[in-house]
């Protein structure tokens, strides 16, 4: 969900000829309240490397909230969100070896790296020296800000795209570019995927879902951990968990003291892990990957079991595309929920209520027009 | 240095038959003054699998400090310190099939344990799920508090002894077993043995400076950070590290954001990280080795970047042997300053006011009489 980003010099958006005119149809937050409405802009030219994707899906994430109600203090607007993109790519750059026209794939939270760097050269483009672009409210390479996805197309270097195996439906793609990512690549990272040992679920929304389906597919056990009642039927009947935890119900958590290998954390929102923490096996790793505020714990009990701490921003490009194909592989579907993009405000305002199951995706194609 | 121990209920010491005689003669504490004077006391008689082991040497580790003190409310006095323990196998029980009598061995922080369970298997047997018995102010098998090796000999279970190889001087082996494992072991778990890459060693003390010298010898480029200026010479000339840095200098402490892959904190005593999360590089590790009190850090600066904080008590048996093999076949030596067991209390209050350079060993072989 998170995206380590170099703070940029914002361009004066004038300056990069943007107005309310252009051929690609939009919506976009004009202030901080975060309302959207339609808006047209251009799109930069199609450069030697890049495809063009006529954009037909796009996930609605936390970020999209955060970003266009100016909740981290560096919103540029008009800004248009999105950062789970899919699409059909309608044309490709004279260099692009990657890709053909016709072709479905996905864009995810960034567009652009220096490919120069060690971390874009171990493919952790995310973790760029110089600064990765992310999708929406960043500076492009034409100085104009980044525009995500709730539009009608986008134009992308290749090597920030994805290819979407055919079969795969198009809208339950979507997800998988900042949800399902932001858990694949920890649960690789801290060999989650060893069958047999057990994983501790906190949270279950977008990401947790996701985490979730993941875990079950590695052959782990998994207990979710929520602070609501009502997911309990859904977690273990629909999604598949092993046992379900209200993480309030103090005998329970401590009844679990040093039982499970791993525990990811999807939870956004303050909260404290210490409990959390004396879940752990001896060795075990619990992996932060929503903005929980202040971590603090005693030294000594991560020191007497050997355990750590790790957070976790999305991934990068092999790990994304890797993560794609296991979930065609291994049938992994997000649950979606699909809305039109005249839906949109009423779904933002649902998803700070935390009222959908698991994920919002915006049928582009049929309601952007 | 830390060893996690399930609390284990004490058995009232008349009852094992404890007084002030017998045929082993050590040093103990009789109360929480720490004060260490001759103390004899019987060792259990020898079992199947025991070994009788004549002691040299003892290496004095800050936790004989912390327990001849009671600073954890859990001391049982008098109390025999001493868990770098090294001395020559004199008797071997009928069953002993890993050593032979005359084999110089040596002992850690840890005596014995369930050896069924999932950790002793996996020979991570300090972790233990029944709790391992540590090598002093634990429950025997004979329902004694054990002591440790500021003593003339010490009867242990054969699986927790490790051969010194010919050749490597036994005063030397001795802060092995203790300061040295507690460094090697994270720094092979979190894999900073990649040639090329960069570690941080927070502290200068006996662990801190086993720990640049595992990292030189695994061909890291290796900064220390001190809060003192006196160490600065010793840490370049004589340990061979590649910069020094006195960390409340935070300008030079932010020239180095993003610059280090691992960072390893061997300094006791309560203070910050955070200003070492931030020069880890992204994916970067933070081991805590000693107890530091309270970690508190924003879950943003371990998110963006992807980073963790990990901690760390001792190694498993096979990691010992391994890493006194590794010490012998690259000539590495902790840095000793040899002391007379009739100057241990001085030496205790040096320890406490980090006047050694790196680590006191006791010549038991030739003062204890």
């Amino acid at each position: 969900m998170l995206l380590g980003i170099t703070t940029v010099s914002a361009k004066d958006s004038a300056m990069a000829g943007e107005g309310e005119k252009g051929d690609c149809i939009g919506w976009a937050a004009r202030d901080a309240s975060g309302v959207l409405s339609p808006y047209k802009f251009n799109r930069r030219s199609l450069g030697n490397d890049d495809v063009f994707i006529k954009i037909t899906h796009c996930g609605v994430c936390y970020a999209d909230v955060i970003w266009t109600r100016n909740q981290h203090h560096d919103s540029n607007y008009p800004l248009v969100p999105g950062h789970e993109i899919v699409g059909v790519i309608t044309e490709a750059g004279a260099s692009v070896t990657c890709f053909k026209t016709g072709d479905l794939v996905g864009v995810g939270t960034y567009v652009n790296s220096c490919r120069e760097c060690e971390y874009c050269n171990a493919y952790t483009e995310h973790h760029c020296a110089k600064g990765a672009t992310r999708t929406f409210n960043s500076i492009d390479i034409d100085g104009t800000f980044t525009k995500g996805g709730y539009s009608s197309y986008i134009v992308v270097h290749q090597r920030y795209c994805f290819l979407i195996p055919e079969g795969y439906p198009p809208a339950m793609a979507a997800p998988l570019l900042c949800a399902g990512i932001t858990v694949y690549s920890p649960m690789k990272r801290y060999h989650m995927n060893q069958p047999g040992k057990s994983l501790g679920v906190i949270g279950l929304g977008g990401l947790g879902h996701m985490a979730v389906k993941f875990a079950k597919s590695f052959g782990l056990n998994v207990t979710v951990f929520s602070t609501s009642a009502s997911k309990q039927e859904e977690a273990l009947k629909i999604l598949g968990a092993d046992k379900f935890v209200i993480s309030s119900d103090k005998q329970q958590m401590q009844s679990l003291t040093k039982s499970l290998d791993f525990i990811i954390d999807t939870a956004s929102g303050k909260h404290p892990v210490d409990a959390y923490v004396s879940i752990l096996k001896p060795h075990g790793v619990l992996v932060i990957v929503g903005a929980i505020g202040e971590v603090k714990l005693q030294s000594l009990d991560l020191i007497y079991g050997s355990k750590a701490i790790a957070a976790s921003a999305v991934g990068g490009t092999k790990d994304i595309q890797e993560m794609i194909g296991f979930c065609a592989a291994n049938k992994i579907y997000p649950q979606i929920e699909t809305i039109q993009i005249q839906d949109i405000n009423e779904a933002l305002d649902r998803l700070v209520n935390r009222d959908v199951k698991y994920r919002f995706v915006i049928d582009i194609e049929n309601s952007l027009k």
